[in-house]
C-alpha cells in the first residue's frame, strides 16, 4: 500500500503498468520493447572508457533515428568557423531570398551524437521544414568538457547574426540539444546579442542536477535512467546549477524568445519541460506546451503521436518566421 | 528492477518518491500530508450508503476549499429554471452593461459538491474574476443518475443564450465540472446551439472509463484513487464511452471552442488533460495546456503554483471575453 515516511516521501508499491490500448500501433510496439540494461558509466577520468561507451550509444541512436529519416533532397556542406564545425543544409530549390534559418543543436546527453549521427538527427528533425538549417557538430567530453559545446553553438549564432536579422533565426533542439539551445540564448542575451525569433525545446535536458519530480515519478516508466555521470563529465567540475549548464535556473525575466516545448507523460524530463514552461509564462513570455500521452523520453517509435508534435513544432516555427 | 511481462507491460518496482525540495512551502506541506485511507464505496444499489459517503466527502471538500476562499463582495441569488437550480453570483458594483458571464460547473466526482459546497467551490474558483457567474447546482446520483446533471447544465446554457451572445459566455469547471462543461458544449453543438466563447477545463474528468495512462502511472502518487464505482453510479447503466458521459471521446472536429486546460504531473487525470489537448489541437482548435510540477489532482494547497494557474486561466478568459 501507499504510505508515507517521516519526511513526507511517498512509498509507492511495485506495480504493473500496461501498454495503453488507445496508443497507436507504433507507440504500442515502442512501449512493448524490452527494457535495455542500464548503462554502466565509466569513471569520470576514464577517457578511453567514455569513448567506447559513446561509440556504442551513437550506434544505437543512429539506428533509432534512421527510421525517422524522410527523403528530403538537400545539399549538406561543412562549415568551419573559428575552429568550430557545423553542417549547412539547404533544401533543393532553396534560394538566398528565403531569409529563414534554423540553428539546430543535436541531442545525445551532451556526450554523444557527433558526425554522421548529428547529420541523421538533424535531417530527421528538420528535413520537412524546407528551410536552411545550420546544425552544430559541437565538441564534447571527454576531450572537451564545458564550455566547449556551448562555445561552438555561440560561434554559429554569432555567424548567423552577421547574415540574418535576429527575427529570421530560430534556435532549437531535442534533449541535450534543448539544453544547449536554451543556454545559447541565455548567454547570447547576457553578452548583449539580440534574441532569436523563437526557441524550440523538445524534451529538453534543462536541469543537469536532475531535481525535477519526474526524475523520481517516471523512474522505471522511462527506459532512460539518470544521466548524472554524463552530466558531471560535461560540467567538468563546474557547478551544475550554473544557468549556462542547467538553463532551467536562468532568469527568464531578463529576456527569452517565444518558446515551443514538448515532452511525454512518461518522460524523465517531463518536469524539466513543465517547469521551464511555467518559468517562461511567469516571466510573461509566450510559451506553448505540448505533451504526448504515455511517451517516454525517446518518443513513441515515430508513430502518429510523434508526428503530431513535429507538425505542431513546424507550424510554430512557420508562424514565428512569418512574424505572427 | 524494472522488467517486462509477456504483453509488454512494465513492472515498476516499489520506490520512495520524495517531496520536491524546489516546491513552495504550501506545496511541500500538501505533498507531505498523510495519505488518506482509500474510500470504501457502497454497492451501486445502496442509495443510503451513497448518501452517507457523499455527506462525508462533502465535508472534506468544504474544508479543502474554505482555505481558498477570497473575500469577494457579491450577491448570490437562487435561480430556478425548468426545475433546475443555479446560483446567480454578481460582484459588488456589477452592472448589466458588463456582458461577460461565466457558466461554472462544480466538481465532486459527479456525485458530490451540492448546495453550500457548490457555493464555496464557485467563489473559490471564480470570485476573483469580477464577472457574473452562474453556477449550476445540478442534480446527482444516487437519486438522479445521468442525464440529470447534464440536463441541468443545458438548462442554464440555454437560459444564458437568451440573455447573451454566445461570445459573451465562457463555460468552465474543475474535475467532474470539467466533464460536464465539455459535455454541455458537445451536446449544445449537437443540438444546433451556438458554441460559447471558450471552455476552461481544470484537471478534467473527461474519461469515465479511466483508460488514460496516468491512471496507472500516477496511481499511488496521487492520493485520489479510481472513481470507477462513482462513474458507474453516475452512468446508471449507460455506456461509459458515450461522449456525453466521457467527453474525451467526442468528435472535436465537429466544433469546440478555444479551450484552457490544466493539470499536474502527479495528477491521476494528467492523461485526460493531455489527450484532450491533443484532440483539440489535431482538430485545429486553439487550446492551451498548463501543468503544475508535482501536483496531484487536488492541487498544491493553494500555494503559489496553484495561484499561477488561476491567474493563467483568468487571463485566458479575459482575453476571450475581449475578443482576442
Amino acid at each position: 500500500m501507499t504510505d508515507k515516511s517521516d519526511n513526507g516521501a511517498l512509498r509507492v508499491p511495485e506495480r504493473i503498468v500496461p501498454v495503453p490500448a488507445h496508443a497507436s500501433a507504433q507507440a504500442r510496439a515502442m512501449l512493448s520493447q524490452p527494457v535495455p540494461p542500464k548503462a554502466q558509466y565509466p569513471a569520470l577520468d576514464d577517457a578511453a572508457g567514455w569513448k567506447a561507451h559513446i561509440a556504442t550509444m551513437d550506434a544505437n541512436v543512429a539506428t533509432m533515428f534512421a527510421g525517422r529519416l524522410g527523403d528530403f533532397a538537400h545539399t549538406l556542406t561543412e562549415w568551419r568557423e573559428e575552429g568550430a564545425l557545423a553542417y549547412d543544409i539547404r533544401p533543393e530549390h532553396w534560394s538566398d531570398a528565403d531569409r529563414r534559418v534554423y540553428l539546430y543543436i543535436h541531442g545525445g546527453g551532451l556526450i554523444m551524437g557527433a558526425g554522421e549521427v548529428c547529420k541523421t538527427m538533424t535531417l530527421a528533425s528538420t528535413g520537412s521544414y524546407n528551410v536552411r538549417v545550420v546544425s552544430v557538430d559541437y565538441r564534447m567530453p571527454p576531450d572537451h568538457p564545458y564550455p566547449a559545446s556551448l562555445d561552438d553553438c555561440m560561434v554559429f549564432y554569432r555567424a548567423l547574426l552577421r547574415e540574418y536579422q535576429p527575427h529570421q533565426i530560430i534556435i532549437g533542439g531535442g534533449s541535450a540539444g534543448g539544453n544547449l539551445a536554451a543556454a545559447t540564448i541565455l548567454r547570447a542575451r547576457d553578452e548583449g546579442l539580440p534574441l532569436p525569433a523563437a526557441a524550440v525545446l523538445m524534451s529538453p535536458e534543462l536541469d543537469l542536477t536532475e531535481s525535477g519530480d519526474s526524475h523520481q515519478t517516471n523512474a522505471g516508466l522511462d527506459s532512460m535512467g539518470s544521466l548524472m555521470q554524463a552530466n558531471l563529465l560535461y560540467a567538468g567540475g563546474r557547478d551544475l546549477t550554473d544557468p549556462y549548464i542547467s538553463p532551467l535556473f536562468g532568469d527568464m525575466a531578463k529576456g527569452f524568445p517565444p518558446t515551443f516545448l514538448s515532452t511525454g507523460t512518461r518522460d524523465l524530463f517531463l518536469s524539466n519541460t513543465v517547469r521551464m514552461h511555467r518559468k517562461l509564462r511567469n516571466a510573461g513570455i509566450h510559451a506553448e506546451l505540448h505533451i504526448k500521452e504515455a511517451a517516454p523520453h525517446a518518443g513513441l517509435g515515430s508513430g502518429p503521436e510523434d508526428m503530431e508534435i513535429e507538425i505542431e513544432a513546424r507550424g510554430f516555427c512557420m508562424a514565428r518566421w512569418a512574424g505572427r
